[in-house]
């Protein structure tokens, strides 16, 4: 009792079968073409290896090979001079676009050769990892740059003392280099991490076939040798179904825009008139169309906005594939776009967050200005300790002298030495030295800390992280 | 000690003050006129309604409103025929791109009058709201259609039994139209909310200013008269602070496309070799480049695919508006090309349903076949219910019933009056007439059941869903 | 050959058929007794009117009923005095324990005959449905609360100026009244919205059975009727199927702690030592333990965590549910907790939001002296327009103001009339007027400004948005 | 003209400053006792070596340092005989609560030196880094275990056939071992991810102090060592900042959860009565009150609801975090319970999966049934492939074929020799032999596919991806 209503397809790949019709909106809604042609060239290096796989396992002749690796080259440089013209409603997708063009250069007996014993299913797996470990090492470049940026600015400025926030209430003094070299110690994990997960992107699933692998036994482990893989997907089923490298790296990058987002909020904030610790420069900054006096930090606003973006590529991604079950289903279509527009947007914003801090001025008057006594609290605490005081009770002491500066409204270090003993007898004259921003910091020396000997050794731990890789 | 190393940005309409350049790539990242030209009629439909407010307020002469109407009007003739050129680097946006070119229409005198107590920051929302209302009008018409579909199918295949399902299970007996009625009463609901999202939408920011308001008492009811809006946005901060109006767009549309991906799920299972019930018609439906038997149902996927993208969209723009404080920040950009994309998938989606749904062919004969006498288990617990025996032991004795089948091997229709009232004495002769699927499914006539009479109340109650609205 | 190697389950509801053990894991894993026992009144109150409708189809005597309602009082008294014991492994959900215990109680010959023609899947629909339609009454109070002291304290403190920010730059100068506004703005359409979706939850599934409805023709609108339900859920699959309902409420909740997390962060900005324009109260803030002078807005910093959390149950529930097919599976079991612990953290939210707001005291005079001349060049470039300057030119010449006054080190109102002059001849004696922060407010008297009357207008829409509802 | 109207808040640890009570919600909103006792032990082991590397520092003597460690001692044997009592509203957190009872059982005057130099801060953090690396390890054993059954029943179970999927159709035969290692595949990717992430978990913050570091000059590595870190989180203030160790672990258990969840639905769909290949030991599945023919694989519904939850928790955390500032903010305190809710449910659900597995019957000949010649389409196409006709064309003829036994309404193996070569005169008599499942599946012996030696392969990778780690 099955009734369809359709009118003849022509002139599609599988059309040796079907009689209906397409919807133009289906068409447009199940073509990839005009966003998976950014995988031109790895279509093109795949198709060439397995093309040559495919004269030893006998379906090729040398001269077939010739010929098609003659053609794809060919098909390579229209991509490349912008001369391939895309057929609508007819190229559905990259692998049959550059097929149908190769079998009009070479002929299509040849050329219709070339998908033997493969389908789209490795194909589009295969040009996806090709892209994205090429891609994976650019971004690799550009972090390890940022990287280098903060590890020389932290060395250069390590004289700037500025307030720690923890709460973004004052607590402590710290180095302007060492709030730096927080960032750089997540954007250091986030190399390590990249490394790793492109190590997992760069297998290769060619020969894997539609689902259950290839029928004339090609060489798998020469294709992955020619295009620079590091070994195979191994379960053919496994090759296809697998989007796991996409999500992989967009979890990557939502966790590196994730501390991009920390850090450009922390640089707003000090870019804000009231804490006015750092000038973004003329070109990271636009003005207002109605206020004249204003200049707003967008390019971090961005960074941070962006965040969203990536984090959602991601979120997206992996709904989508976790309501499927095994193996290639067209749901997978959805990993492309998104992985286009993630990787693009964490490599700008690698780019725009270098060069936001490679021309930002500090401002370290207003820094030092900002530095207030009672940050000194627990050095006073600390002072005790030394003389023994359980530092219980030293908190206390603390806490009452920073209740005493407030009653009588002057900043603590203007308390009179009486004042002090007034709170605790163990205070002794040597006390007023607690008040001095560059002791508390350089007192902080302990691995990790605050002085200079120790923010010193966090620059070569950075420095350090950047070798290995690529 | 402040530095900038930046060389002069020439061009910009904030150019007054500054006097850095820029980088190029952070003008690529910056810009928003390649996807919020979407808004140009938008954009210029606001600006003469904002005119000709300030002709009231003696900003402008009635003949420089005049003018301003003529030059914008030609703008939009422009974008329309696409003449509009859009000078890279220069036009960051839609706003600055029209009133660029309403200046060299109009002579820059007349034209820098337009702006005067606005700010981009109102303008975008205005824009972003105008268009969104009438996607909101077209995406509710094509919801509509879709469930004059499910009606009409409804209505017409009512005779068609199937399985029902629990948890992937056969469960009991029902009409392939009260499966269809489900989506039906989920879509309905979807309806109902666009409308709610619609009423939110469409309000006024116009006349917000920057943050602070409009200082010329500028009529703001006249401008959301003239535009088609519902009121205002009162406060003036909120006017631009808030896209709230995406989210919730999104996560109607986000919900909507769960919706769909459910029936999608249900009907790829429904149109497996194992199931059979429904056939795609050709239309929606693809081949595989390497095996020539299949058809698969890559429109259903696809509808379930980018349910997850969908709801990225939705996920990554709240993400990013709540790691803001108030009012405008740049981050808020990023709400623009996931709005834009959002509602065409939405869009596309409901579209390709009602095709997928207006096209498929039921197979009756093979829901048919599919039912099993143990799914009227129930219908024999219910009819010794009727005999006045617990439930609980009805369920009991009809579950030793279906075991002895299973254990005899046979259907349990098959098993002997003997068999059965080996089980439970109070069976009687009638107890085979149980075994009916007609029966069954009439049965249930409550509300909301599965007869004939409860089904066709569900389509009236679609029906009447439909009305209201737009 | 299918083999299975299980010992026996006794105890279970559905032994009858089974043959085989469990794992204590999969006991543990399965069990929703641990968190859905908070419907158990819910679920005594569906059982009774339940019960009281099969009276009308002839499945119960009066007596029976009685005897079930008294049983099921019992019941309910024992869990609201904590005597009632769930009998681990046994008691799997709270439908099963209650149903167990009122066999206890009256018998298992009539407590036997409660669950006819009904199922745990239009009972737990039932239950969770009454359960947050009361928790929808709660929160709806709870966020009336809040607009109140929104509306009170908005109207008491109108007088005191702040600078309003776009960026986190000052941007013009507002009242601190208009800021509270712009959140009472964005919480009123959380009260809409709230109203809305109470309207969709308060729909009865009861009487949907497990999927195919009623078979013994029960009233379900007098079932509706009695638990106080605005009508039914329709079709007997959608009443199963349906967790929307969940999905909705915390797609409103989540975006209701969007807004309480971006209050919260201009509250937290606000409290830093650098703004200083607000002191929480003690109740709501912590100290440190090293610190002593450290006062952090621990309330505040937890509202914005939560949001996070908030939204991981939305984003998390709604990717369950998208990757099922169609009407009752297990995977909704994963609403109950997530839903347990949105409304909770909601409705602690907004309580601990409206006593952050009840107790912080405004610190005026800092807020006043962080206005700076500067913020009033859209003023200035006003004063020029009003004599006819097209507003694109005195943004220009405004921009150059600002830049004399950085470049000789002045705030903007102390340049001298000859310098303002210098830059553009229009400017006559009474510019220096426009450096007043009271008049730049009540200048912005358009609707939804910062003016006095603007402002008590929106105050009277906030406290109109109050009305309706409950 | 700040006011708070707050009562003294007596017994917190930061005490000394604050004047203010607590409002009873904000207690219960604040406090974190009620789930971070879970680090109970690790709270007390690192607080004995951070007491032990304070005796070098000078601050302890040896003697105080022994009271120390008998106390902590101490209190950890309470919590482990359940004798610990919470002090509510005193005990805010794990790390007060033990300080308080070390002081009740040693005297304050040496348990107050313990706090010195240290913080909430590096504390907790070095708390929840010891519990995840120990629980890692937990789940690192369950999935090893997990792909132990895998590799174990694919290598028994080889002989098995089956149908193999795309797009949920009928695609090409395969072994159900090959089905079975595409996830072994999967979750060996898990493993090597959970020994990454476990690397970088096991860092050491203790010594960071608050933000600043210890200013004792601690020896941070000998802490480290004697807790069995892996070295240092170098940074203080990343060290108190960092929550990346759980979003990364969120992000690899909602990674594996995905690939348990597509496990999940490929056995439902398998154990549906349509496809009936696999059979659920009774201990892994539920029946349903309603309808007693019923079994359900409940098991396999919550392990696919339960990703949705784990995913909810990395995207919740992840938006927290992704909102603030640097170093300590107290929304931090929101990745403790999503933490331990992530870690116990993905535990679980490798332990629920691996029971599912292991006790599953598979229905071989229900497999082979399901098998039809048109399965074998792309072999017949490879046969005239073999004789050098272009792939391209053989996919034509294959699709005649197939399209032909539609039209003849025959399996494609019951056409007769004739109408084959009616298609193509190229097929031979051979070409019957072609129908044959065994032969397919054994033809494709290239890596990865499914022939048995392949298989066997196969499973010799999974048992070496075992290796390592732990």
């Amino acid at each position: 009792m099955a009734t369809s209503s359709d009118a003849p397809s022509a002139g599609k790949l599988w059309g040796g079968r079907f009689t209906g019709g397409q919807d133009p909106i289906m068409t447009q809604y199940n073509e990839s073409i005009y966003f998976d042609r950014a995988f031109h060239s790895q279509d093109v290096r795949g198709s060439i290896a397995y093309a040559r796989a495919n004269v030893k396992t006998g379906i090729l002749t040398e001269r077939e090979f010739s010929e098609i690796e003659r053609g794809l080259k060919g098909v390579l440089k229209e991509w490349e001079t912008g001369k391939f013209e895309i057929q609508p409603g007819v190229d559905e997708d990259i692998h049959t676009a550059n097929e149908r063009r190769l079998g009009e250069i070479i002929g299509k007996e040849i050329a219709g050769k070339l998908h033997t014993g493969r389908s789209r299913n490795d194909q589009v797996a295969t040009d996806m990892r090709l892209w994205l470990r090429d891609q994976l090492d650019q971004l690799e470049g550009y972090l390890i740059d940022f990287l280098k940026v903060i590890a020389a600015r932290a060395e250069k400025e390590i004289d700037a003392l500025m307030p720690g926030y923890t709460h973004l209430q004052r607590a402590q003094p710290i180095r302007w280099s060492h709030w730096s070299l927080m960032y750089g110690s997540f954007f250091a994990s986030d190399l390590q991490r990249l490394r790793e997960v492109k190590a997992r992107v760069n297998k290769c699933p060619l020969g894997c076939g539609a689902l259950a692998g290839n029928p004339f036994n090609v060489d798998r482990d020469a294709i992955a040798k020619e295009l620079g893989f590091d070994g195979l997907i191994m379960n053919s089923m496994a090759g296809v179904a697998d989007r796991d490298f996409v999500v992989e790296t967009m979890q990557w990058g939502s966790m590196l825009m994730m501390h991009l987002s920390r850090w450009a909020e922390d640089l707003i904030i000090y870019s804000s008139g009231e804490f006015a610790f750092v000038k973004l420069a003329d070109a990271y900054s636009t003005g207002s169309s109605l206020m004249p006096q204003k200049k707003n930090p967008d390019s971090l606003e961005l960074l941070r906005g962006k965040a969203g973006r990536a984090f959602g590529q991601m979120a997206g991604l992996m709904m989508s594939i976790k309501g499927i079950p095994s193996t290639y289903n067209k749901d997978l279509q959805e990993s492309v776009e998104p992985l286009l527009d993630h990787v693009k947007t964490v490599g700008d914003s690698i780019q725009i967050a270098t060069g936001v801090l490679s021309t930002l001025a500090i401002q370290p008057d207003n820094m030092l200005a900002a530095l207030t006594p009672d940050m000194l609290a627990t050095d006073l605490a600390d002072y005790l300790v030394r003389k023994g005081v359980p530092f219980r009770e030293t908190h206390h002491i603390s806490g009452q002298c920073v209740a005493l500066a407030e009653k009588v409204k002057k900043p603590m270090d203007k308390l009179s030495f009486e004042q002090l003993q007034g709170v605790d007898k163990r205070f002794e004259k040597d006390i007023m030295e607690v008040f001095d921003y560059q002791k508390s910091v350089e007192m902080r020396s302990a691995k990790g800390g605050t002085s200079r000997s120790a923010v010193m050794e966090q620059i070569e731990a950075v420095k350090k992280a950047l070798e290995g890789g690529r």
